[in-house]
């Protein structure tokens, strides 16, 4: 019931929306930059509620962080926010036009998407993130977060309908659904009706749970088990510097490394060894590693998001076993080769099946922001619509704009 | 089991085919062409099974035609896979490509989709057509075609196979479904490990069910309620023309026009309705509408698709009014407004929610030749990844390759 009604008012919303001007959207998102630290303690008196019940529920301090929000992560958001309007304004946009030989003029211009639903977890950043991305673009936004947010959520969306009603955006682009039981979760996926896309954020289950039950289309971004590959003819200290970047600098993330496999024949194994346990990594490696520490790998390892400080460490005998490898294992997010072989490098960049393959690099620069986009919609691990980072045009469609004096077909 | 068997290898053979180089596509494909006139006896009496079945099932006659094969057609089929070989491959075309601050070098390039999937009604050619454009994309296809055209199916497949055999390409590229059962069917809506999309060809019924049941990602195509707008300045002559064309210059197809909408101070309605009843045409007019013929018009023929000689009529008191009804019973197609008032052309243009739209001229261009793209695959009524008349590119997806000497994340 909850999620007819605030379809029916995001899809009216959505109508408005799209006829916005860039000025109009940019007003509205400092309007919210605003209006959020104005009312920052509401917003973070009903914070303080969601986590004093996280604590009473045995949360865990990284749950509990990652829901806390405090007067600088509030400036954050007001800073991204103002960010944002510094950015182009994809709607519009002419991607292509051409004339037909019987004068029809065609002309392929973005468009917005119409009404975008979010299912994500207990982040309340994602609330403001979501909603201002959407409200960029031209779009509706329905949101759906954790139970365990849901005062701060309600509390967000209040303070940017407080904002939007001085704005010329329609308050109603912005739906939060209340209700935050598993029915309405699954009511949404089945919202064709109302939703254009459907995009979850957070962990690779609730990823899968959208994809294998949504009927309106997914964006789906995250799950990352990504690989660097030392070739035999790679630089030693270049390749151990990749290979501890991409697993230690950051571990939790989805462009974090998660198995590395080294050629047989390079010479770096054992420097590369000590330098992950110097680090503190947990290696489960192959029969071809050898080490005190070495845990022996198992089939699942291969297959295994660790998201923290352990890797799987694989030996292969040429970068062909090594894309086989990838390609079986991997889940198409990002993969690095280390390599002076240039014939090698070609065959890894085009043979691996993945959003983003990189040459001498670390794979932790798969982000939006890394590759000059300015803001992020997710990074997306599907072959349709957007691939890789999603920067703001992944949140617009196209449309086809004909113009004739009467043409008529034969 | 045959879905997992012939998913496997049809995965396999993808990996293969994205390697392929165009001049190796293109060669297959002239063999195809070739080997379908070769053995065109065989296909041809393979036919005759399906139709002698048809008409014992008393299958209609238009059902009975679309299925039919014969010479000519497969002259049809043949010369269209040389058209094909003439064609852009859009695989390997760079996008764009750009250099980061940190000296890493970005470039994103067109490759494959991986394996598609393809479920359709009683065509045969589908079959050929829907293998070819894979093929050219260097994708792998998955086929699940009806069972009243099966022995049509199996014997066009069995002769892809032989061209193919001759080729560089893996003969595995292209996977019949032999089991026609319903659940073969269904278990393709949920085959998300080995399809990468699903692309739904025949009428609506079959269309709504592959939406609303598959989880794997659907190329949206077809259904189209169409509507032509006659503004208050519109050319009577020109509206007319317009108006007839693209209602019965064919009607049964999706770009046809199903609804007309008059400005009530348009002052060509009478010629209209004459024009129409002219061509046969039956009218469901609102209450705006006179004339002996005509039929009142019920709710629910504004949102009849009827593919037919018939037509629903109303009178609107302005564009806007011509556009919140376009928005509200429209299929997002085709929509087109014949007007000489630029504020109402702007208007609609912007406001209309659709694939493609027109001023001055017929819906019935919305078609990939038309738009001179060579090939079409359908035409999407959805908004991700295509929309409007899909060419080649549709059946690829992008990657991001980054080339560095060394870059770490800081």
């Amino acid at each position: 019931m909850e999620l007819i009604q605030k379809g029916d008012k995001a899809r009216i919303a959505a109508g408005k929306m799209a006829k916005m001007s860039t000025d109009q959207k940019n007003q509205a998102l400092a309007l919210i930059a605003k209006q959020l630290m104005a009312e920052k303690h509401f917003i973070l008196a009903e914070n303080e509620k969601d986590l004093a019940a996280g604590k009473n529920n045995r949360m865990n301090e990284s749950l509990l962080d990652r829901l806390r929000l405090n007067e600088a992560r509030l400036q954050d958001m007001a800073d991204a926010l103002i960010q944002l309007t510094h950015l182009d304004d994809p709607v519009g946009e002419v991607l292509s036009s051409w004339e037909r030989p019987n004068g029809l003029a065609i002309t392929q211009v973005r468009v917005p998407l119409g009404v975008v639903g979010m299912i994500y977890e207990a982040r309340p950043n994602v609330t403001v993130d979501a909603s201002s991305l959407c409200l960029k673009t031209g779009n509706a936004v329905m949101l759906r977060g954790s139970s365990t947010a849901i005062h701060s959520n309600k509390a967000i969306v209040k303070v940017i309908h407080h904002a939007l009603e001085k704005s010329d955006l329609p308050s109603d682009a912005v739906q939060l659904i209340e209700d935050t039981s598993r029915e309405t979760a699954s009511g949404m996926f089945k919202l064709n009706e109302y939703l254009d896309v459907l995009i979850p954020r957070g962990g690779a289950k609730l990823i899968k749970t959208v994809v294998e039950n949504s009927t309106v289309p997914v964006l789906e971004t995250g799950a990352g088990n990504c690989h660097v590959y030392i070739d035999e003819s790679a630089d030693k200290e270049m390749a151990i510097n990749i290979a501890i970047n991409a697993k230690t600098q950051r571990p939790s993330v989805c462009n974090a490394c998660e198995t590395i496999i080294v050629h047989r024949e390079w010479g770096g194994l054992n420097d590369l060894v000590l330098a992950l346990e110097e680090k503190g990594v947990t290696i489960h490696g192959d029969e071809g590693v050898c080490g005190e520490k070495i845990i022996p790998a198992v089939e699942e390892d291969w297959a295994t998001e660790y998201l923290g400080l352990e890797v799987a460490l694989k030996v292969a005998e040429s970068v062909d076993e090594a894309i086989v490898h990838i390609n079986r294992y991997g889940t198409k997010h990002s993969e690095a080769i280390v390599s002076s072989n240039p014939d090698n490098v070609e065959k890894f960049l085009n043979e691996v099946d993945a959003a983003a393959v990189y040459h001498n690099a670390s794979t932790r620069f798969t982000d939006g922001f890394e590759f000059g986009f300015g803001a992020e919609i997710g990074i997306s691990t599907q072959k349709l619509h957007a691939r890789g980072p999603m920067g703001l045009p992944a949140l617009t469609s196209t449309k086809y704009i004909l113009k004739g004096d009467g043409q008529i077909k034969k």
